[in-house]
């Protein structure tokens, strides 16, 4: 393999900041948006990462996504609020929903607050860490246009919704739980295409609805252990669309699919628990750091691989890609250096 | 097959209450645990249903479970809460939890009470669905003994941590996912191997930690879904464990392998959400029931299968079981026998 073009990650923050403030998108919206950007990168979900910007930006210019929404926030209770995002970047909304959960539970000991109106946010866990930054227990959510096909059915409805939680630890950045509720993602099943190797039992369905392990045959996802996941995005669903007023399942227009200029109207839900509400806080993170040392030190299957607990492998690449950079594939460094140019905006790539 | 022993369920319900009420059982609790115990045999879930009373009796005997506890709750910010069970019976602790989650939420928006000195509380549902019936999302959780094998490790540590998440829903009962998170539960190992059937791939491990389909040689269960799973059930003991300040993973003594004397120090976690914090509630259990039938009727896989939702299994089989009653195996109605003789208490068995 030859060595990968990589780029620092604070650099392409600052870039992919400035490029969507020469596109007009406020401050608060293209801080939040780059920095969720760099988060999946980082962490190396890649997925949800930076080489997603083309798409942010067609969608931005498409009118979609609004680049100066006019939030309005309107608290029900206590310890609960709505967030009515004015189609605003996902990453914005989910962030300042997520200030206001945190407000919510400093005095009330939790915070839920429901986004509606929004569009998609990336990575489940840049909010739900925010959350845990603060001594709390985070959880976030949203759903996503249909791609899981029903334990029984034959055709995708609900989508792959995330779960996500996330808990301080001391010494380390909180545990962090991000499961999409498929077996892989369909990121997977293209990346198994150009292998030309074979998907995981129960992973996905063909045309007619049927289990097949051959990628080009895979046309929707199957949820992870069957009936629970399919459970489990049920949940997602109920959360962010039943209690958002936006539309569920199918009735949810396509990320790529629809028409570029159709609004989204995705929504999103995330919880914040005072940790000292229940437990002081040392004496929690003390006890969280105990039983993640004492599960990484468990006796292992593979001499050579230690076990790991939730969010460890993404703390491993994220120290890595800190260090070294975030790798960049071709398409995505051909992207940053017309983007550097079009916009006139410096970029340093590493190696 | 011979046709089954059944009996009635508020003639069973009735008949554990009694039993428990003459063991010194204070009545509040008495009633949960019969009502917990009835709720999970007329769902199906017999595993923490009726046939547990014997073990409910020597724990109580033995001095395990406290028959008169003293509760003692801590209201610690507008929505949260720490009841401290006094080794009552699990299914009385949890529901006493409830009942002050949901006066939290009734003013506060959000209502969250762990539990703590507690023991087994049955079936999770059993709570949630209470929470949902007042118009509010459930969410209920346990910890248990140390049962599942950390992904990559060779050993069991965290228990088989129950997931669930109930809403309401217009013209039925509240939708309900209740899932452990392994593949399948031990009982279903035991039953297996009674069958000398092979359990499901990815299910169990051996004794050195290693996969085995073989149930003779299966001694612990593997997570659903591999690490998904495992983070589900890590999320579990953050919340039951972490919050309460009870043992976590191996340090929690076990329901049969201890001493029965020794107090299980189980905790729980219970969350109320008010729906109408975010969403009329008519509203909400319209579209619940609007997206409910739009599953319900989505293209079957096999046409002899409808495609169901999350807890629908279980309404079948308990409408079935309240008109036909509930199936007893020979072990259950021969304990039930004589215990009639033995507290003087009528029995009327089905059939």
């Amino acid at each position: 393999m030859t060595e990968q073009t990589r780029i620092d990650h604070e650099q392409i923050r600052d870039f992919i900041f400035k490029v969507l403030s020469k596109e007009g998108v406020e401050q608060g919206a293209a801080g939040h948006v780059a920095s969720g950007l760099v988060h999946a990168s980082l962490r190396g979900v890649d997925s949800h990462g930076i080489r997603l910007l083309p798409h942010y930006l067609k969608a931005l210019k498409s009118g979609r996504i609004n680049p100066r929404p006019d939030y309005s926030f309107k608290q029900t209770t206590p310890s609960t609020g709505i967030l009515d995002a004015d189609d605003a970047y996902g990453h914005a909304a989910g962030m300042e929903a997520v200030a206001k959960a945190l407000v919510l539970a400093r005095k009330a000991g939790m915070g839920a607050v429901a986004v509606k109106r929004s569009t998609h946010f990336g990575a489940a866990s840049f909010f739900a860490l925010e959350i845990s930054r603060h001594d709390m227990i985070g959880m976030s959510f949203t759903h996503a246009d249909s791609l899981i096909v029903p334990t029984g059915g034959t055709r995708r409805f609900l989508g792959n919704n995330p779960v996500c939680f996330t808990a301080p630890c001391e010494g380390e950045d909180p545990i962090c739980l991000d499961m999409a509720t498929s077996v892989i993602t369909f990121n997977k099943v293209l990346q198994l295409r150009e292998e030309g190797a074979s998907a995981p039992s129960g992973a996905g369905a063909d045309e007619t609805g049927r289990e097949t392990r051959d990628p080009s045959h895979i046309v929707n996802l199957l949820p992870v252990g069957g009936y629970k996941g399919y459970g489990l995005s049920l949940m997602v669903e109920v959360l962010c669309s039943l209690l958002t007023g936006m539309p569920f399942g199918t009735h949810i227009n396509r990320m790529y699919d629809a028409p570029i200029e159709e609004k989204r109207n995705l929504g999103h839900f995330f919880i914040a628990i005072r940790v000292d509400a229940f437990e002081e806080i040392d004496i929690f993170k003390k006890r969280m750091k105990m039983l993640a040392s004492e599960l990484r030190t468990e006796p292992r299957l593979d001499p050579d691989i230690a076990v790991q607990i939730a969010g460890d492998p993404e703390k491993r690449v994220s120290n890595e890609r800190t260090k070294k950079g975030i790798p960049l594939r071709h398409v995505d460094f051909t992207f940053l250096e017309q983007a550097s140019l079009d916009y006139g905006i410096e970029l340093n790539l590493l190696k």
